[in-house]
């Protein structure tokens, strides 16, 4: 039987600095009618991932704000249950960026949504290991910092979805060097015992520079920013001649309500040849099945590890988000909603 | 007659801050005998480079530190008048990098000298548009930044022997707009008037983010950087999707006994997918036939400009360092050692 009506999160009114409950509401909505081409997936997983709190502030950005008043978005998996699109029958699981609600309504055409293989991973993966942020870690190792056999590479966020991926892709492509950066001691241990990095320390232990100076007293190679901040100034310091930085994050600054401190030592790229380059991971779409052939291949045969912390319950969807910008989650923050 | 006394710059403590003269010295020294493979050279122009400020100052950089109580080093050209080189006669024009002494002995094997062709250009244009400033503006600009057609170009320090350079070759290169800043009002006529500026301001007028916009209100593709600090905040601003920094100086802080303000705004780059790049000049060495085949054979046909601040006397080398760092050059600064 088709359900009728879903329940989805909207915004209310812009958060400054750190968002609050009051800004956001859960709605009950009746589902619209399928228009010709479009597909009712039932979400499984939702996605909660840092850039959407970009998309809370009214700034023009690679995607734009969440406009007041609507359903937010956000990466999301789940299965058909009615469909008036050629390419998708009920029953196939897919991914799509429609989050945020219980029932989605998908273009079937275009990049709408893209099917995904229940066989391969576990549906959750495609939000996290197999999905954007495994896309994110592995096409700006290789494509944005130009990973090369023999780099030391030093991640910031290393226990994150993105982070902990970086470390391990650099080590399964035969890095010299993994070091990473995390939150508290669990999370040091983690990136140690459980992803193989080769040094890792708690940013919150001291200044940035002197650990990173400890764990790589040679310097580094390849820098995997998801932080930005002290950590890139430091990053800059440690970076050899002709060292690369992926900048791909900056959550210490998300919720920040003034311009946050830059790299005094920005300059120092000159005499290095420093390469800096921001990306984001839609321009790498067309590298997704490349992606999921290496990746999945590692995943089959364990080589490459992943955790996922599951909140269950479309209520939590938003607390589920500031933990995550709050740093509670290891790996990939997803909530749940079982059938 | 073979010379047996020079007379060239020693430095003899780092200064902090605004270099004062009395850390330095002119100093009559003998003339060592040549060693097999060495010519000696009678300098006819030596350069004065914002890169020298550097030097005075005991850090490593991809130059060495100027050793106190030893000569300075620099870009010049002369004439051999002595050699016991087979690859050089007596007569040859020469370019090397022992400047700031009236005569230099120089290796006559590797890179430590190459000829120079007179009838090119005058012997001063290899220190400037010829020479490293040229290939400096020509590389950064095509290979660093990667211009292409079309593309809009921002360049500070626009007046200077880089700066004025880059702007020619992007408009010679089809750029759709040439923005340069410069600290004169004289300077800004300069390069509107006489190298085809589309648009110029001077950068003490106001701040540059709000000249900026006004003279490229659709952003810009390209920024080259010569002065680092609030110029480049302002460009990674402006800079559209895409947009490309070549990261070539920093002169607003070489100066500075604190680190300089950096780029607030730098996590615009994830977003923008900027690139920065930094580079130095002798990273492209191996470009130098086909930078002087281009350049020259535009300075032939009159489609490129340039000027030359020309200061005489060994004597008053220092202070056209200094004069050329506090801006007070139009175009490239050389010193003449007239015969």
């Amino acid at each position: 039987m088709t359900p009728t009506t879903s329940r989805e999160w909207h915004i209310l009114a812009r958060p400054k600095g750190w968002p609050k409950e009051e800004d956001f509401a859960l709605r009950e909505v009746e589902i619209p009618e399928l228009a010709d081409g479009q597909i009712l997936v039932r979400n499984l997983f939702l996605s909660v991932d840092p850039a959407m709190r970009g998309r809370m502030n009214d700034v023009a950005s690679y995607t734009p704000p969440f406009a007041l008043n609507q359903p937010m978005q956000g990466g999301a998996v789940g299965r058909v249950v009615a469909s008036r699109s050629d390419a998708f029958a009920v029953g196939d699981d897919v991914q799509h960026w429609l989050g945020w609600r219980e029932y989605s309504v998908v273009e079937g055409r275009g990049a709408g949504a893209v099917k995904v293989d229940p066989d391969l991973a576990p549906l959750s993966a495609y939000l996290g290991v197999l999905g954007m942020p495994g896309l994110t870690a592995w096409a700006g190792l290789l494509d944005i910092a130009s990973f090369r056999e023999g780099d030391a590479v030093f991640v910031s966020g290393a226990a994150g979805a993105v982070g902990s991926q970086v470390g391990q892709i650099a080590r399964l492509k035969g890095a010299s060097r993994v070091i990473g950066s995390a939150g508290s001691a669990d999370k040091v241990t983690l990136l140690v015992d459980e992803y193989g990095f080769d040094e890792a320390f708690d940013y919150k232990d001291g200044p940035v520079a002197e650990q990173l100076a400890l764990a790589a007293p040679e310097g580094i190679d390849v820098y995997f920013d998801n932080v930005g901040g002290e950590h890139l100034e430091a990053a800059i310091g440690a970076l050899r001649t002709h060292g690369r930085v992926a900048m791909c994050g900056a959550i210490a600054q998300y919720n920040a309500t003034e311009p946050t401190p830059a790299p005094r030592n920005l300059a120092l790229s000159i005499g290095k040849r420093l390469r800096l380059q921001g990306f984001i991971v839609t321009d790498s779409f067309g590298r997704r099945d490349e992606f999921l052939t290496e990746v999945g291949g590692w995943l089959r045969n364990g080589e490459l590890k992943y955790r996922e912390t599951v909140v269950e319950g479309i209520e939590n969807n938003l607390s589920a988000l500031l933990g995550m910008l709050r740093g509670e989650n290891i790996g990939k923050m997803v909530v749940a909603l079982p059938e």
